[in-house]
């Protein structure tokens, strides 16, 4: 009998992306747990998509009930439509007063990236020097963190956001980068960063970090674009959106993942002197954008954030999480660092990219979900559900370190090194 | 009291595409058949992303279902979603054996061209000189049927696809577009067309009129590229895709807007010698795309297309629209010229964009829903829902034949021009 693995192969290839050497086979899903074929149960640290947890009976509720009832384009008035709009504009400062809907990351990003160069009429880009923001032409070329099969373009100039440490070191490669765009003749239309740095392996920015950076770039005409897309809606316990900690009020605002608990469902958010105008000059029409059912999903996402006081239990577990997983690092430190991140996105740094695999792996046998990042891979990435509770937390805490007390079993002296390889996948 | 209209525009901006002088506030639908907010009932002749029907019962069950149980990426093994891959590669020749799944349109367009282009190694691309197939910075670009806020590239070109009513002039355009890219450096990665040709107002072009062209095209070393958005999944009521009229097998096709009856779900089908390599080089991942819930509610509408017979009912109905409109015609010279198209996709054409826009907005009085295209909006676009049958295509005729009374006794000397412009929407 051909397998599900042999008989996907056959039909998305090869190169189709699965996680972990022994791929698993999932059923079902209902909050912080996921079902596997034969009934396991599997601790999802990993995903947050199904942001206020996997088919969360509110959202499956309005969105089966949209469903049944209307699902169409946004060139007909809705009411619902609307009203969301409105509820997601209120949860930004003033200034916010529009927002364009599209499906994807890789929408919202590659549409703000247009706004920002009909705005400024300059075409450069500054990134991070390990970003990756979707899978379009423009962004693929920008895409830093993985292997993106383009040219990184000649439009485009890194900067190093660990530098943000130090505020003003980290202006000055700002303004280093925006001068060296400026006098290839391309200027500067935009920064664009994730607000967590997801793929920089979380590193600690202080608060307000941002602030001298960003007055440079607007010094410059450049715009600063927020992805929240990682960030977004609560995921860092402190506030409802990530760049609300590294100080300036982005001009333009991406959404995505989390937005509607996996019904594909974007947006750009951001002030009508930006948006106005580029839909004055181009006629954008996204046709499964915006529909009743993506708006009652995403509405019901803020119900769920709001009524189980989602943000709050991201910073105690967040902060329970940090604790526990601190305290294992003072008993392994031969193969855990660090800990960083904020709230429920937590960066357990290891001591390389092969032990980062060797715990993904690890816990993956023991039915606990993570993923990887940072440039080596060696971080482990903790990002669950923002359902996650103090159980869930500890039960995490004792597979970590049950994991390394495996890991230093094996050990016994012989290295990992050379035997597994790091990845990034986005 | 603050209308929908205004709080719509206040959110949403001035320049949100709506439909009609007078915007409708839809409710609910099913079938053939919207609701608006005031219970009114209008014939959706226009609509066709919810290829089966409104909120068909089969397919909002399998995608309620599916909702409730688990929706997540495609990194982890899923039984529905490989099925459903499956299926969909077994509609069509041996030759397709992969398949890479994305959410939108523009996204399965963008990756196509991606992918030719790293297969060819050559930048250039040939498009209709009336095209468009998606709104990120490269598809923008290429687009000529309305502003796109983009400049042509200088990497492309265009063709008039009316020629191929004459097969041999054609394949000489596309040679001289494909000599002019190469004689710029760019050479020739791939045709990209719509393959009914719904911007350039459906011209009718004889079966197996691509044959030529696209064997200059590989000549050149160029793809062929399907974009099966408008009419594929039966549409045209003689085929599954509409490229089966044109007659030669394209090396890449793109899905959209019918797959999963609004779900948004796209995707690029084709063979592994194309796919494989590029995913091999970038590291392609769509968070989105594959879900179970996508893949069960695209498996719902094959079922429903096959168990409703609907590409039959597709040619029979589009048989008899054709012929009743062919005869309103007849009787009613001074506005209408000709009907084309194919199935349920025909294009019925008007003397001026003036008389096209009367008739949708005297048609939307009478509760039909229809669009317009071609290049000054002169053609009557109907496209609706693939369950229209006999009766919904009889009213249909029955309203044109109203609104032309209507405009016969208006006109009595008078002329529309100027008073309505011309418009073209995605």
């Amino acid at each position: 009998m051909t397998s599900l693995v042999e008989r996907r192969e056959a039909v998305l290839g090869p190169e189709s992306l699965l996680s972990y050497d022994e791929p698993i086979e999932m059923v079902a899903g209902a909050g912080a747990w996921l079902e596997g074929v034969g009934g396991e149960q599997f601790l999802d640290a990993y995903n947050n998509v199904p942001h206020v947890g996997h088919c969360h009976p509110h959202v499956v509720r309005r969105g089966a009930e949209q469903l049944a009832r209307l699902n169409i384009h946004s060139r007909y008035l809705h009411a619902g439509v609307t009203a969301y709009a409105e509820r997601l504009c209120g949860l930004f400062p003033r200034a916010f007063d529009r927002v364009l809907f599209a499906c994807t990351g890789t929408e919202a990003n590659e549409t703000a990236l247009r706004i920002a160069r009909h705005k400024t009429g300059a075409h450069g880009v500054i990134v991070s020097s390990v970003n990756y923001h979707g899978n379009s032409t423009t962004l693929a070329a920008l895409t830093t963190a993985m292997p993106s099969g383009e040219l990184f373009p000649d439009w485009a100039r890194t900067v190093d956001i660990t530098l943000a440490r130090q505020p003003e070191a980290f202006a000055e490669e700002l303004d280093r980068a925006a001068s060296s765009l400026e006098a290839a003749g391309h200027g500067v239309c935009a920064l664009l960063v994730d607000t967590i740095f997801s793929f920089e392996g979380l590193p600690d920015i202080p608060e307000g970090a941002f602030q001298q950076a960003i007055a440079v770039l607007r010094q410059r005409g450049g715009l600063f674009i927020a992805d929240e897309v990682q960030a977004g809606f609560g995921r860092t316990g402190s506030a409802m959106w990530g760049w609300s900690w590294l100080g300036p009020q982005p001009d333009l605002v991406t959404l995505g993942k989390p937005m509607a608990n996996g019904y594909p469902m974007s947006a750009i958010v951001g002030r009508a002197d930006l948006l106005d105008p580029f839909l004055a000059a181009a006629v954008y029409f996204n046709t499964f954008a915006a529909s009743p059912v993506a708006a009652a999903m995403a509405d019901a996402v803020l119900d769920v954030i709001e009524d189980e006081k989602l943000i709050d239990r991201a910073r105690e577990v967040g902060e329970r999480l940090h604790a526990g997983l601190a305290a294992a690092i003072r008993d392994q430190p031969a193969s855990l660092t660090t800990v960083r991140g904020r709230g429920l996105y937590v960066g357990l740094e290891t001591r390389d990219g092969d032990t980062g695999r060797f715990y993904m792996e690890g816990l993956r046998r023991r039915r606990v979900l993570v993923g990887r990042t940072g440039v080596d891979g060696a971080v482990i990435k903790i990002r669950p559900p923002l359902c996650f509770g103090v159980a869930e937390a500890d039960h995490l805490i004792a597979m970590v370190r049950d994991t390394a007390r495996e890991l230093e079993e094996m050990r016994g002296g012989s290295s990992l090194a050379g035997r597994l390889g790091p990845m990034a996948q986005p």
